[in-house]
């Protein structure tokens, strides 16, 4: 058996990296979505960087470079990391440099503390647990939240994935985390974006103006594609 | 209206502290049930101290001292934070040096961070609930969390004190974790025990030997007394 914890916040990370076990990042709105959905697409790698700077300079030597900052597309930048961005033909076998608010940051974050890093939304849900389930690892599904603040979407995510773990038999959790993000996801799942809009923080979802984007990113199973971090990059496993 | 934001662990604080608002430190299994015990029962003050070499040396000034680790009394002192300890003659009028894994810490975490610092537990709710409506300040309730890990006995107390500010109609919140907390208190409140005993760390909560101790931890309103920090001393308010 192995275990299944979840980090709600970066800051909390360090109490849970250990060598040997996979990390699962995730930022539902928009960051995870967003990558998941431009290698769905096509698109060659990922390259996450924690600075506007660092973007800039890599965007300059080839890549596609994309910047966000408290949800909007940073000045100078082709993307940010609404998903719509990066469907279509332009993405195509391209390599992309992205910096974000939090999902960015979290995954070179879990870089330091993982052997292996994911990267999870609810639109590869079920194929990432599926691989979850043959790895005979230890899991932590890792919320990159807002500003270092636990979110509702992240965890709802982190519920979503923990409840297939724990399902398959192969998994225990002894992680105070985990249960409470099971038990927000069944009460949520019946139906996701309302239950977002009873509870969860109403300017910072308006502040998005992204409703088609929060709705698109809300959906489940529809790639099979796990994005992977290999020396730096976010490549298709 | 004030808001009631819920912190989950002490990493986490510095993205709440903010001037002007009530800090509400809850370690629930077992610190800050202890004190509000032996306040019920007599006892003067607290000074919570990090660590176990300032607790001694308060113990030779003559304060009653206190350590704890671990869920353990630690050796050479008269107390750890069992609530029982604190049921007695002795500790009337006495003032008390007391540290511990989580709530002393968090409490000094607190104190720099807030304009106020009361204490919280099931045992003095409603108290502290009708204490706070009648602040017109803004609520932090600030979980001690179990070595800055989110636990579930800390966030089923957040729930039951922001679900008593928000019936008020004097609050509102805009933080997913207070949403999530509330959630996750509707789940677990007609049984809080098995509730715990179902979904949270099993080995953490059996490791406390303590069946005695968390049946009386989980009691609500039992007295209404509030401690509250003055100078680096908690006495009742």
């Amino acid at each position: 058996m192995n275990q299944v914890e979840v980090c709600f916040s970066p800051p909390l990370f360090e109490q849970f990296a250990k060598p040997n076990c996979i990390v699962v990042v995730v930022d539902i709105f928009r960051a995870t979505s967003a990558m998941v959905t431009a290698f769905h697409y096509g698109a060659k790698s990922f390259i996450p960087v924690s600075t506007i700077e660092e973007a800039k300079e890599l965007g300059k030597q080839g890549f596609l470079a994309g910047g966000e900052r408290n949800g909007e597309v940073v000045e100078g930048f082709e993307f940010g990391n609404s998903p719509f961005s990066y469907m279509n033909e332009n993405i195509r076998g391209r390599e992309i440099a992205l910096t974000t608010t939090n999902g960015t940051r979290a995954i070179n974050i879990a870089a330091k503390g993982a052997d292996t890093v994911l990267i999870g939304s609810f639109l590869n849900l079920q194929s990432l647990a599926d691989h979850l389930k043959m790895q005979g690892k230890d899991v932590v599904i890792f919320c990159a939240g807002w500003k270092d603040r636990f979110n509702m979407e992240d965890s709802l995510f982190a519920g979503a994935l923990t409840n297939l773990l724990l399902n398959s038999g192969k998994f225990y959790s002894d992680c105070d985390s985990a249960n409470a993000s099971s038990l927000v996801y069944r009460t949520g799942r019946k139906n996701l974006m309302s239950f977002l809009k009873s509870c969860s923080h109403r300017k910072r979802l308006a502040h998005l103006k992204l409703e088609k984007d929060v709705e698109y990113c809300l959906q489940r199973d529809i790639t099979d594609v796990i994005p992977v971090l290999k020396d730096g990059k976010l490549v298709r496993l």
